[in-house]
């Protein structure tokens, strides 16, 4: 099933404001048998008086049993199928990084390396070059120049940047030149399909040219090519939803994920408080918000239970924040789940709670893993939240007569 | 997935009966925070001992956050996939008056409106004319003849009407004559594709007609046509279920809409006592018996509560009428939610209670928006609540060996 096709014909006009607010990789596990998880240990007073006033569920982010990346579990959010629409790895690096692409471009990870006297690989990954040596040497690369082709390299992290492409009539599907095996040489860039020749021979001479470049460098001396990717097309949400939307974000991969939905990046808060404030300033200018929480994650990642507990808190401490500004329709969610007990991105569904007045409360009076999966949203696929949104927002007619 | 493709293969021949009382529109909302919803504050002792022998669920319309009309709202009941079968504007206008399509009919719902002297829209809707004078108008619009095609015209309310057309080679996609704007003249009606061009040039010569018939009239001098729809091409209930299908209904819409779907319509009850009578006279002859109860709906959209919860009250005092019936399968569920709070149809899930002996009970002793989220169907579309009576009615074979 196409949502949008229902969304799109169906949304309204109205003066709501919806506020949803992604506390990266949310969902948690307990530490031991029996235990609480992250977001049952933490202190939830505010979260937990919203879940009382509204009503709550556990969010599938992909399908049951999947684990997102970040761009699938935001996708998903957003209201875009995360199995429909696919952003190519090359795409989801440049956005990571906050290149802000234009249709058409193709975005390349790269990869420096070592090639030894024949020219094999002898490190895919140049010793793990640090970030300080391989910036300088990915802006070296710059000096490229291919006619008709706009050239951006951007340095990414220890032996990683980025390429991308822009010209006319260059398609997404190339290979990639990594061998994924030493002692040979890298592989020369084959269109996949004929409408991505000319990027294959645009990434040849790229690498012939780059190749003279870092001749003679002791580590970096070439890069492979990887996950060739045209910026995805995403319809935007002025489009789908009829809404004008901000995201209020700290990293760029989230301004960037929000960017390919249409939404504008508002504000250059670095914390939840100045992520508040930059809500209120724009408050009459938009009708959807998203809020985007890093750390819930990032503490999950690192496999800091505590540290999970604390982040959690924090955020609850802002949600009166959140609520002065009453907004017709308030959502609490994740992309995923971040167990700190399994220190990784995780299949589990998310507790996602949705406050408004028509919501339907379904008597929970606390927010986390067990409640969730009692309440009223039941358990469903995050690609339905927006329409949800929409529907407690009072922007969505009605299917049929 | 097709369910049909499923039931077609799988169904079997039982001697078994099933009855789905659908009350339309049973789900609400509290009028006030904390309060019991409709179905909450009905007393309702029979609904609740059925709801301790059965299971219970909350039954998605269409997709989350998705309200429906009456048509895909009976449409996901009846097993068809809401998204996938959709009736046309104009066959559902048709329904709802009871005319009865024949397989190539193209319905169209036409407004009356005004053309000031020179040919442009001055009043859309005719002055939202009285049905006592535009019902005679429309009538008298029976004399047009067009060589080759039968032609009804039918009052409806108001300013509106329905003209069907049949014979040969009419396809049902034709744009609206309603310019939606005044000061501008009624567009010519233009086929969307080639299968309809003989149904816009037929639209054509009855709008030539027309005008001629209506000419002088003061208020209702022409009329537009819009929503051009053939009878949509629905399996019936035989076919796809193996089920000899009754329904008793007191409108035309419901009857229509059972119609469609191959239920012959039993008796002409006007209440609900009527109604059970004609249960009880019609039993022997049937597999299954569709019950349509609209108080439910039209007291919520009038944001009547309390009446609500009298007509809710009334449908649970004839629940022994026909539990000593004895069905092997009793299902009580509604097409959508009308919440008195919001005066209208809504997305929000729909209680939903199936009795049989092989249900497994879910341990719920009432029935209702709190206790549905609980049961032991958990949160389904309502486009599988056929399978379910039909595997409860033990009318379904294993797939696959």
């Amino acid at each position: 099933m196409d949502i949008h096709k229902l969304t799109r014909d169906l949304h309204t006009k109205s003066k709501s404001k919806i506020v949803m607010v992604v506390a990266d990789g949310l969902g948690g596990l307990p530490m031991t048998p029996g235990g609480p998880t992250e977001l049952e240990a933490a202190k939830t007073p505010n979260l937990d008086m919203l879940a009382s006033r509204g009503v709550q569920g556990a969010s599938i982010p992909v399908a049951p049993g999947i684990a997102p990346g970040s761009g699938p579990g935001h996708l998903g959010l957003f209201g875009y199928d995360p199995l429909q629409y696919v952003i190519g790895r090359g795409a989801l690096e440049a956005t990571g990084i906050g290149f802000e692409l234009a249709d058409g471009d193709v975005a390349i990870r790269c990869n420096f390396c070592t090639l030894d006297a024949d020219g094999n690989i002898c490190d895919r990954r140049a010793g793990r070059i640090p970030t300080e040596e391989s910036a300088p040497l990915a802006i070296s690369l710059r000096q490229v120049a291919i006619p008709g082709i706009e050239i951006f390299v951007e340095p990414v992290k220890e032996h990683r940047f980025v390429v991308v492409l822009r010209g006319e009539g260059l398609g997404g599907h190339v290979r990639d030149t990594d061998p994924q095996a030493t002692g040979v040489p890298p592989l020369d860039p084959v269109a996949e399909e004929p409408g991505s020749e000319k990027t294959a021979e645009v990434a040849k001479q790229f690498l012939a040219q780059a190749r003279q470049l870092l001749a003679g460098q002791p580590k970096a001396n070439f890069h492979t090519m990887r996950g060739f990717a045209s910026k995805p097309a995403l319809p935007s949400y002025r489009d789908v939803y009829g809404l004008r939307a901000a995201a209020i974000a700290v990293y760029p991969m989230y301004k960037g994920l929000a960017r390919l939905v249409g939404m504008d990046i508002v504000g250059q808060a670095q914390t939840l408080e100045q992520q508040m404030e930059v809500l209120q300033q724009n408050w009459d200018a938009y009708d959807f918000f998203f809020i985007h929480f890093k750390y819930t994650d990032s503490t999950g990642e690192d496999g800091n239970f505590d540290a999970k507990v604390k982040r959690t808190e924090e955020l609850d401490a802002i949600m009166p924040r959140i609520t002065a500004m009453n907004p017709d329709v308030l959502i609490v969610t994740g992309d995923h789940s971040t167990p700190a007990y399994l220190k990784s991105h995780s299949w589990h569904p998310v507790p996602t709670l949705l406050v408004s007045d028509c919501c339907r409360p379904d008597g929970q009076k606390q927010f986390n893993e067990s409640t969730c999966i009692h309440g009223g949203l039941g358990h469903f696929e995050a690609k339905y939240l927006m329409c949800l949104a929409l529907a407690n927002a009072g922007r969505l007619g009605k299917y049929g007569a």
